[in-house]
């Protein structure tokens, strides 16, 4: 069996795409963003990756059909200030070091080959405290690139995050820079206790801002909101066993 | 070394066949299922699979004759309405991710090419309590195909198993989905504390109803009263501790 | 770098060889034994094998000079009823499973090419508590070979050991066995909880006997004595504690 | 993606070079040792290796500009007495046994035929206890280079280190032995329990007497003073706790 099996239903014509990754990551910030930016542009699903190096496992749909775990690739034509798209989002990333490695340098290779020339990669950053006014952190591949996104509300800490960026997100930038396409790493700030759909709502409005695009956010609020009830509740339960304490400790 | 070494004894010329799958698992609910049917039709074993993905170990016989840790290939012609029949059957499955991909491919491949159409991989769902009336539970390849499992008995329900099938019994039916063949997990609810003979039955019976067999069940029968004996004596020494408890816990 | 890399000094010209493995395992029995054999007959290193399925490191020999970890071959002709050896021992087994197999693999493909035709792997069977008169249990790749060792000592039990042979010891018989070799695999009994030269001599006594061979064993038997020493200290202070005791639990 | 990526902006014409190895390990006293050399010389940039053994990972730098994890190489010409070096650093080693050996043996091909003759690596030597005074212990390729390397206060004694050399330090010298290069491992002592600037001092002074170089020692010294410094405010804390414990425990 070949390490990666790419299926392609479609092979779309594009030129100077965008590519967009949304994979599983600290409060899956990215994932959330992503999927909210395909539920609101008119995209079509064009490529399914498996691989061995994701887990050994099938996933039921509501039919209780089964289909082995992947990642998935969609694109749209002609979004916001005219770019075409690619968006990259999935249940799972890489299982092994080795296996990230070959997963992101696939899609290099691929997305490359069908005219994406930058790639944004969504992540969070976890910081271990709840957060009221997410901050949208950057990394880049060039020193130009960052000063093209500092108008969008980017913003760029020496040493934020100290440990650099894991996984999917940091290695998409890393082969990036090797091969001479313009990429950023967009990170919400979010605790890292939850799933976060704040920390993505700030992800995904400055990468509106990015691409030129206006959507409705109503429905990461409504989640955002649902969150905040249940950690808040968590909170209260805990500030009356233990009213010195400040932070949230590792919930879920 | 190759990954896989399959030794062949006999190349069978087979006709739109199917392929019974069952290799440990959650109560080796598919293990012990395949064996009973195993005893109880005229197979003939004709390939030995050994690979570096399984453990780096030999099994001894009773004459202390070693044979190194393997999966087993049986077939058997013109079984109950007239199907040819492949099992797999054997002690082990491959012990990484990327071993259990390059196993199902590989078995995959092989079957195909011998006339292999249809693929059915048994299998237990653990529910975490003990089952009086177990339900056959099943996740498939195409929704035409689940259309005619339902007159035998199997269950669809949305979001059982919630987190997916994992191992072989999943692998081979993603895997089936990518070539184009039919295949169904059929997966015996079992508390997944102990081998359990008596999910077995209940999925052997799905499946004989399926490719029109009878057998006696006895064997299987006992055995599940053996177990029955023993669960229900744990029980009984757990409530008399602890009236209040309801589930067993973790046993063996 | 190539998985296995292996420098030969020497092609010896053998015929109808038997190989003796004794790499580590429990109780070093094999070790142990394959060591003071080495010691007793004029054997001549030929072969040193380096792999990255070993430790990533060198040992230091008393001048401070590195080797990387490697396992060795000596060969000695002419030995005992006059067939001649061929010796494998080392620090380490191969890391992993598959690592275990590729060098097993290795070391079958290289023995025959060089005239092998017979192997005897040695090892412990560990028994969970100190033994007296250690047993020599056998295992084979054919009923017939087994008839040829009987009469020397080697005991066949149905179910011993239960759970089969892992490591070099095992595979080096199943891959035998498939490559149409005479193997059998000698294990000393022993508690499992220390280095075990009393195992060690009652296998080499076995195998001696097997090639026709005698040696003076007073170094094990000064090894075993130490050995014996310090675990029956241990004893009696564990019985001054607690003299309901009886086995000895895991020491070391 | 190949399993090493090597990126080369210039490749220098060196004659007879030395390389020395200074990636992390044991109180970083070899990457401590090899930085301060880096600092002190004028030393060129010429080669990055990312690889797929190396954590999946990007690392920021002060303008948040992203690189893929990766060791690099430097060189410098005539330097002390006149001969050519090549440095290697980075911020790590592979992470698996493969990958260790892969990556030495990558480095150990690659400067050879860049004109590398000899090999010194630079580590620390573990020995649980503050250290007043590091001795630097040696390890050599043949015993002519360890006589070469007496004189400049190398000290070589049986049985240390006694488990031998483990990473890049090791396997350099193993595998320099293997292709006929002249290689020596400088081993510090240090406690273990910190990043230790004392032992890369005591390190690249015996390196300095070898290559026939000085340079000024004061960042590492200070750098020394301020370990110390913490580190006796510690044992305080513990001495007032525990009067009668004599070594430091595992801090940090």
């Amino acid at each position: 069996m070949e390490s990666i099996i790419t299926v392609i239903s479609e092979e779309p014509q594009l030129k100077d795409a965008i590519l967009i990754e949304g994979l599983p990551g600290v409060g899956n910030v990215g994932k959330l963003a992503a999927e909210h930016l395909l539920d609101n542009i008119d995209a079509v699903k064009f490529a399914t990756i498996y691989s061995k190096h994701f887990p050994p496992q099938v996933v039921l749909d509501e039919d209780c059909v089964a289909t082995m775990v992947n990642n998935e690739l969609y694109y749209a034509k002609n979004v916001g200030e005219g770019r075409d798209l690619v968006i990259l989002v999935g249940e799972y990333q890489g299982m092994t070091p080795e296996g990230q490695y070959e997963l992101s340098s696939h899609i290099i290779k691929m997305c490359t080959e069908m005219g994406v020339s930058t790639i944004y990669t969504l992540g969070g950053y976890g910081v271990g405290k709840m957060v009221e006014e997410p901050r949208v952190l950057g990394a880049v591949t060039t020193k130009s690139f960052r000063e093209m996104l500092e108008p969008h509300g980017v913003e760029f800490t020496a040493g934020e995050p100290g440990s650099g960026i894991v996984g999917a997100s940091g290695l998409l930038l890393g082969l990036s820079k090797l091969n001479g396409l313009d990429a950023a790493c967009l990170m919400g700030e979010t605790s890292g206790y939850f799933v976060d759909p704040k920390g993505a709502e700030s992800v995904l409005k400055v990468l509106n801002s990015i691409i030129g695009l206006e959507m409705d956010m109503s429905e990461l609020e409504s989640k955002a909101e649902q969150v905040e009830e249940i950690t808040s509740k968590i909170k209260d339960m805990e500030s009356s066993q233990d009213p010195g304490r400040d932070d949230l400790g590792y919930i879920g």
